[in-house]
């Protein structure tokens, strides 16, 4: 077979292939990362590349997603492209996911930038360790791995026990397990070790169930070196706080972009192409090659050995816990979406190819359906809502929206296909809160300021800055309260494109590309289903739960914002309900929170596994009313503004 | 390096090695056998061979192992004499362990063997199975792994719980553990798996604890096809049982010798090998590959897959369980005695290279003491002494003698370090109970009347008929009460040796190597070494309970005598103690009687744990009497005959 080069600008990455490889595979092998909502069907049109030098065979009728110009300067997909001599392909910026631009930058830098601008935002961060709720068991500090030092009384004819009862006589003393197990590995290693350090050893256990498993045995005093690892494996992101073991505390973070992206963008693309080219192993090596990086980085800035970090507790939604653990997760897109299993066992780490504590432990946080996972039970514990009198919510926005209402007496969940209009899907210009993207907006008269993240041009605009978008157009009476343009305005923003009447949100000049960045209708209409969908979905809960809104004593709303939300805004366009806006609070990454208090703690964990098992889940599907709230959900900010937004004027 | 080839007689069998290879490595890289009692150290004398053809380099002072004639013949020690060049050596019958001789005949011929002439005999084979003490929890059957055919219900809208969730529900339906766990490759496969069989199929799972560990998923019905090994890991033998788990019935035994034994004949000298020069891992290899030719064969002639053997329990003493398992016993040898461990986890099977169900497990029967096994602990569940309100006594007779007392509230044990004159060491024609070994022998004036074991010219003789000789000896007054040839007697058989007095039991015309078979003053004072070790030991312990013999309801014997003990002449030589005969039984191989009641009933094998622990083992060195009891017993039967041995007249 033919083997060709491919180099891929701007970073003249170059690559071999064979005949007829995709681009997107060649990009691949290369560490280009490119866009790709679909999963490479051809449907999304987000993986767009230019063939600068040479010719290329493309498959499929992929043409419809450009221009005529974009035809004549040999704009292709690359998911549709397949190689056939040497090339030389320019990436534009749009089809770019910001993989190197965040792994790129130097070390110092990318700490300086999770530590400056931390994309998670924590209301107490330091929550579990600090002990504040002494009565409270879920806030027992009691890590899931623990390092015991203990020095064992020599044997002598009246005290002959053999080493392990020994060993365990004296953990024992220091830890009240109800029983101890040990491995074949430590047990074959501890007649020489307990003896090389003259009976003074380190026992590193892991807490699971009535259980302290011992994992490992050190010499010598090793208590001091014991790491563990918070995870939050997100459809987009993967992000991992290392954290010190033995006092608590969180001694970095770092993150990357999900580097399943290119096999899909969302949980059902990547179920779809799992389920229908078969290649689980390739989306599990994918995300476990994500947390190896970040485990990599942390270890090597923080100057600690791998080997010391012997536990992993990973939150994930139920799609991304099964990839991750190498589970088929086809059923979950299908009827009556079931996923393989809700309650993760404990495995070790290497069994899965993560590279810490040979004997070290992977435990990911359980599910609760198909569509609420371990994620959402990280978010309730990071919000502390199953422990407290006081019914509060939290929401979770997303391609999936979660809800969860209840309190230390019951818990309500449900999920609301959403689509990705918030996460950057579904609307042209839209894209996730990286860099470039408009995460603020505000309409004055014909002038639009904007922030972008990052303070550059503008590349797209993402979630929070399309709900300032929506207001702001609402508020200006640009779009009436059926989210309609309205016929009679006269505005030089407003024009008239391909799929109908557009605002203009940034001029040619103005952006990266030296293209308008838009706003048009089909996009409104988009936008607008998502957050009807979620309203509803919210608003079936409390009506399930035979509650009111001002009820809730505080809703927290999580979701991949970035760094923002503008609370009053999205209240203000029906998508958050209206209560006082101090009784809502943006929590961000909670799923990362809730990693590291069950990480932290073992009574957390079985609160967890206890909330998966306790929940009431309800199927919206089911949910006779449903239909209707979402239809009346689809005006700024809703058909019933004077009973459910009276706060709310334009 | 030089490579030279040595050729085996009278097999033929021939072998390449480098230069300066021990004759003991040549011969077990050619799959020879040679008898070694202490492991390769020169001392035993014990792996005689005649150089036919070559020279060798001799190392050591062996040559006072043999006599004039001996040493013209080029007689050597193996385990002194390297290869530097290519020779010939003849391997006398003494020398050889039987090893080819069992595995060398037809499988058809080996299986009538063991059935035939069991070289292991139970009071109740089926015991178990036959629930005959529907009362007793030790009776339940319940084998330790289970195989369980359920049919699941197909997920709904309404019943949408996981497929993990959906199999567990059926379980409990049919097992009552308390809780299940799921390996992570059985979680893997069960999506596939589930739906193939249109959701009909059968779980594997292992009971530990209060833990049903799911190991494995199979399509459709195969709860039929689940088998399960006992094996007893003896230091000299390694005999298995397969065991159909479905109906508790034993469907095959084979036994081979210990491939161990090449490295020293009992745990001693094993020991002193391993840590010696550090060859842990050859030894277990050693062991794990007499357990893997034993499994294929009865695989292969009982016509089922090794795959579908999915659990083994195994039974040996505290040596041989470790080492079996890959941990050190250096510690078991040294003061205070303790090994590293008498909890054994479950381990699976293929982590230490034993071939069965790649999920299966191996889990070794507790120990008590370092020199009180699982073997021991096999034995009390055998004969089911735990159970019992009467008290009962155990006594296994070997190198080391264990000896346990008690009944359902209490039980002691001791070990005795006897010496191995009763399995065929510290005598000049001592031997083990194998073909060509004198089992019974009687006395009858001028005549003595013997009887082999495969009735060929006699090798040597074993300890039934060395218990028979002493007897016939003291009855005939050759032996007076100190077990000293008596000074005035005419006797042809009576000569003068190099060693002193000896008696000749077999003229050199009647004897396979041509020489006498004789039995000196030196062997007899061995053998009253070691019986008088075994008796105070009974004694000891029976005064430690404030008991007397006469309120023993039963004495259990066990040991490797073979298929024959004459309980009669055993107590007439003051062995065993003077209680009624049919309260004594020689019950054989308990301890693979006792691997199989556990493989077959979860709740023996805990009630064999809980022996374990609770059982009060007496150090006999601590124990003032033992050696003034000791000193009582080196008499025909004992100094206080009137007393303790009314019944025995000679």
């Amino acid at each position: 077979m033919e083997k060709y080069r491919v180099t891929f600008l701007p970073d003249q990455k170059e690559v071999e292939v064979n005949e007829e490889a995709l681009l997107i595979e060649a990009a691949e092998k290369a560490g280009v990362y490119l866009n790709s909502l679909c999963g490479g069907e051809g449907v999304c049109g987000k993986c767009r590349v230019q063939i600068i030098k040479g010719n290329a065979k493309v498959d499929g009728n992929s043409v419809t997603f450009f221009t005529k110009e974009e035809i004549e300067k040999v704009y292709t997909l690359a998911c549709q492209t397949r190689v056939r001599e040497n090339l030389e392909i320019l990436i534009p910026p749009e089809s770019r996911i910001e993989e190197e631009q965040i792994l790129g930058e130097s070390i110092e830098n990318q700490r300086k930038n999770w530590r400056e601008s931390p994309p998670i935002h924590y209301s107490d961060p330091d929550w579990v360790s600090l002990h504040k709720r002494p009565n409270d068991p879920a806030s027992l500090f009691e890590p899931l791995t623990n390092k015991i030092y203990i020095e064992l009384p020599k044997p002598t004819i009246d005290d002959n026990i053999p080493d392990s009862g020994r060993m365990v006589r004296e953990l024992r003393r220091k830890l009240k397990y109800p029983s101890y197990e040990i491995t074949l590995p430590c047990l074959q290693d501890l007649f020489l070790k307990i003896r090389r350090s003259d009976w003074k050893i380190t026992a590193t256990l892991f807490r699971h169930n009535e259980m302290g498993q011992i994992l490992q045995i050190e010499e010598g005093d090793t208590a001091d070196r014991n790491y563990g690892a918070a995870v939050d494996v997100g459809t987009t992101t993967v992000v991992t706080q290392l954290v010190d073991l033995k006092t608590g505390k969180v001694i970095g973070v770092e993150g990357n972009h999900n580097l399943q992206a290119h096999y899909g963008e969302d949980v059902l693309s990547r179920i779809a192409y799992v389920c229908g080219k078969g290649s689980l192993d390739l989306l599990q090596k994918a995300v476990v090659e994500n947390i190896n990086r970040l485990i990599e980085i942390l270890a090597r800035t923080k100057e600690i050995k791998v080997e010391d970090i012997t536990c992993i507790v990973a939150a994930g939604n139920t799609t991304m816990s099964h990839i991750l653990l190498g589970l088929m997760p086809c059923s979950i897109r299908e009827d009556p979406y079931i996923p393989t299993v809700d309650l993760y066992p404990p495995i070790s780490a290497k069994e899965i190819g993560v590279h810490i504590n040979p004997q070290g432990i992977i435990h990911v946080l359980p599910s609760i359906a198909s569509y609420i996972g371990g994620d959402t039970v990280a978010g309730i514990l990071a919000c502390d809502m199953a422990n407290r009198p006081e019914t509060t919510c939290l929401i979770d926005i997303g391609t999936n929206g979660e809800i969860v209402i209840g309190n230390n007496e019951w818990l309500l969940s449900c999920s609301a296909s959403a689509g990705p209009a918030f996460e950057g899907g579904d609307t042209k210009w839209g894209m996730r809160a990286t860099r470039g993207a408009i995460e603020k907006v505000e309409i004055n008269g014909a002038r639009v300021l904007y922030e972008t993240i990052g303070k550059v041009k503008p590349r797209g605009i993402c979630g929070s800055g399309l709900i300032d978008l929506i207001y702001g157009l609402a508020r200006s009476k640009i779009l009436e309260i059926d989210a309609k343009f309205s016929p009679s305005l006269q505005d030089k923003r407003i024009v008239r494109g391909e799929n109908g009447m557009e605002y203009i949100v940034a001029f040619p000049e103005e952006t990266e590309t030296g293209e308008a960045l838009t706003i048009a209708q089909t996009d409104i209409d988009n936008i607008m289903r998502s957050k009807a969908a979620i309203f509803a979905a919210i608003k079936s809960l409390i009506d399930y739960a035979g509650l009111t809104f001002d009820q809730l004593e505080k809703i927290y709303v999580a979701g991949g914002f970035g760094n923002y939300l503008n609370i009053e805004k999205a209240v203000g366009i029906g998508l958050l309900p209206d209560i006082p806006r101090k009784r809502i609070e943006f929590v961000g990454n909670s799923s990362l929170m809730g990693a590291r208090m069950a990480l932290l703690s073992f009574q957390v964990f079985e609160k967890a596994v206890g909330i998966s098992q306790s929940i009431t889940n309800i199927e919206l599907s089911k949910f006779a009313l449903f239909a209707d709230e979402y239809m009346a959900s689809l005006y700024l900010p809703h058909i019933d503004r004077e009973r459910l937004f009276p706060s709310v004027k334009f």
